[in-house]
């Protein structure tokens, strides 16, 4: 009965995803709606995978060199203006500030939609001399983008990243790190989110206002769709002639630098969500999981259960694992199904009879399977079991992956694809009528361009195909 | 002649103090000014030493039972209104963001100056029943308020700070919580600052805007001024009131919650330049340097030399210790002063007679005392060296601090005491004229409340005392 209470709380995950996913991150504590429409509150449970999201993350950054640094939040409007895609992509969505200490301001100054405007402009100061690139900064920050259909973690008026900016003196040196980041991001996502993604570069309509190229990494979600990810740019020399970012070369003349910048956010709460939940909630890979075993004491109220739930908690800790108990006055059957509902990868149940034979039984997450832990050993087992639920997360998602994505011949087999949740490769001519053309057809759009693959003609027009693009409905 | 280099480009802490404080600030790389006046970007060596902060300060939240969330930067304009003396204190200050997505908002939105209010309104969702409280929230983020002068670090338009938010059931509750942060930060100012701090609460004129009451932490800079380092605000009922943070008690009635709120911005890296600071430039604390020791190759081109700064650098990496190896073709001498400019507690120099004879030489930044270690033991001493430096800066703040407090028993007393750099102990009548009378004729202000202490009369009215109070010039 306690079990049904709880699955009742949360839609059917195969009928309603959407109302699935809302009732699932209000109701596992991730999130709650802020005040002012579009804004989200990130919880302590949220923003807990927030924070191991940002540590495996921050280690990846500063091993490839790069050190955290912070810029302001607010920029003048004039910036936006300098760069023309830039401005085109992002003045319909900044937030402005107008009135500053009681007064009207002289010049109105946008709220960071994202920062290469003002890095540049600080760049331009710090760059001087061949010696001084590159300059590889990063920065976690908040930004706002006015969005009219706001869900949270995934489209909110104002979200979490980090986003790395670089200055480079040659061409080379900086797609060098454009597609260095991709590969950070890549392996991130599959080691510690567990999910594979598709990397690629994207279409000329896809990709970041301002930039030369964008490469994205694409997550596909349980009901099928994409979830853009995470995205690295290659900006050329469009900031660096904006913002004047020049250094003196060894050969006496001054040069333009090449700027990349790329980042993540806390978007990728709700790839996990969507990718690893069912229909019990959510399902937390171990990695980023805000507590990877639940210790849940069996008839708590006779002598030295209790006790013995906390010693065991603390010895899990003791080892590295985040570990809680669940000391409450729930019943244990009400315990098994929150925990399990808000996705912790093991729960650990400890009663007078485990006590006295010195065991405890462990059920994961992932396949509800059900084992015995001699108590002495305990956290050894735990760690080992941690690591098999975080591999299996990922092959079961990268089964998925796998099977899920087929070819088109036809716009009508391209919808018929999507419709049935599968992304969908097909030749594309490389022009912007066809790429509309699909997505007015199928709601799908092109995710990435595929790599070293070949199509005869255009699944649009029938022309020529220039490249094979992996096409899905996309969050 | 290197040296004299690097000394001329900070003007005489003695002499311009001020000026001393910007030139170091800027010119050791940890700030800079930002586009928009009154703003600044910390850049990477300023950044770190906040991560350090950071990592020393989100620990002992944490083991208070603390938990990290994020709450939305922009508040509805009419929240500020809610709390009479709130909107007072900072309607003010605030920016205001009046378009949004290209359209006028209907109801304007203003930047977090603090988010007593936007928190208010999520904890009298949050708040049910008596099993609820205490809510013990934290976030890391950034605020905004409008500041006519501003200087780097010390006060920005925008500023970098964490601020905790408590909701009991309690009165006693909420202000044991209050005096536990106060200790919590004057513990970590202390050990990992290196900044012995008076601590006690505030006269009315100097609380926080909306608050019953409260403390602050104060701690004195190098020219004998004080400067407010951190606070904690007991609350009492006047934001559950104005945002009906409530909880059905076990009586079944209604409860107003007692809440409470803390913060520490990154005006502690102003503290810690203008606490430990000398003529040669910044001189950090190990706890908080974001690099430790720094290797500098002697006759870094003969063979081997280069080879042996990097493989002992990466053994002290290797046991905990912040080290990285100066590889730049400048001359050892341009290294030694760049590197205590920049404040670094521990200078290893390795030349190939030193690395004949299996040791280095260890300068230490804040006696200039030099040492020889031997090499197979490296890790071990410098450990040693790094807790005897942090020791030792701590030592020496606590005894400017207490030297450098002296009695008053009249306002001219009191004026020779702030202008000789002095903190003062005067008795108070406690009302604000006297409190406004003493601002204006020494430009010292109440600091804090001294505990414990008795004065006969008001240094000011010469009526019945009825606190001593602890004034300073402050910043």
């Amino acid at each position: 009965m306690a079990k049904d209470q709880f699955v009742n709380q949360i839609a059917d995950i195969e009928e309603d995803f959407p109302r699935w996913y809302t009732d699932v991150v209000l109701k596992t504590g991730l999130v709650d709606y802020g005040p002012v429409k579009g804004t989200m509150v990130i919880r302590p449970y949220g923003y807990a995978i927030w924070e191991n999201i940002q540590k495996e993350l921050d280690a990846r950054f500063k091993a490839t060199g790069h050190k955290n640094a912070y810029f302001p939040l607010l920029i003048p409007y004039s910036f936006m203006t300098r760069e023309a895609e830039h401005v085109e992509g992002f003045a319909p969505e900044v937030a402005v500030v107008t009135v500053g200490g009681g007064e009207k301001l002289a010049e109105p100054l946008v709220i960071r939609p994202t920062s290469e405007t003002v890095i540049g402009e600080m760049y331009s100061k710090w760059l001087q001399s061949y010696r001084d690139p590159p300059l590889l900064s990063n920065q976690w920050a908040n930004v706002v983008r006015w969005e009219k259909t706001t869900r949270p973690f995934l489209r909110t008026s104002e979200f979490l990243w980090q986003e790395g900016h670089t200055a480079h003196a040659t061409e080379e040196e900086a797609m060098e790190e454009t597609m260095k980041m991709l590969g950070v991001y890549k392996e991130f996502a599959e080691n510690c989110l567990a999910i594979p993604v598709f990397t690629g570069r994207k279409t000329e309509k896809e990709k970041f206002a301002g930039a030369v190229a964008t490469f994205g990494m694409e997550a596909m979600m349980h009901d099928g769709k994409s979830l853009q990810a995470g995205t690295s740019h290659y900006l050329g020399q469009n900031f660096s002639k904006a913002f004047n970012i020049q250094f003196l070369d060894k050969d006496g003349t001054h040069k333009y630098a090449y700027t990349t910048s790329w980042g993540v956010s806390t978007r990728l709460i709700g790839a996990l969500i969507m990718a690893h939940g069912d229909a019990r909630g959510l399902v937390l890979p171990p990695v980023v999981a805000p507590i990877q075993a639940i210790v849940i004491p069996i008839a708590a109220k006779k002598e030295g259960v209790l006790e013995a739930a906390h010693s065991l908690c603390a010895r899990l800790c003791a080892a590295g694992i985040r570990a809680e108990t669940d000391a409450s006055d729930n019943s244990p059957g009400w315990k098994f199904n929150e925990w399990e509902m808000k996705g912790v990868p093991l729960r650990i149940e400890l009663g007078p009879r485990d006590i006295e034979a010195g065991k405890a039984v462990l059920v994961r997450r992932d396949t509800h399977e059900k084992t015995e832990a001699a108590l002495d050993t305990i956290a050894e087992t735990v760690q080992a079991l941690l690591a098999e639920i975080q591999a299996n997360l990922l092959a079961l998602a990268r089964e998925r992956k796998e099977k899920r994505v087929i070819r088109a011949e036809t716009v009508q087999e391209l919808l018929a694809g999507v419709e049935g949740g599968n992304f969908v490769k097909a030749g594309w001519c490389g022009c912007r009528e066809c790429e509309d053309a699909i997505k007015e057809q199928t709601a799908a759009s092109a995710r990435v361009i595929a790599e070293n693959e070949h199509a005869d003609v255009c699944v649009c027009c029938g022309k020529k195909a220039k490249h094979v693009v992996l096409f899905a409905r996309a969050y």
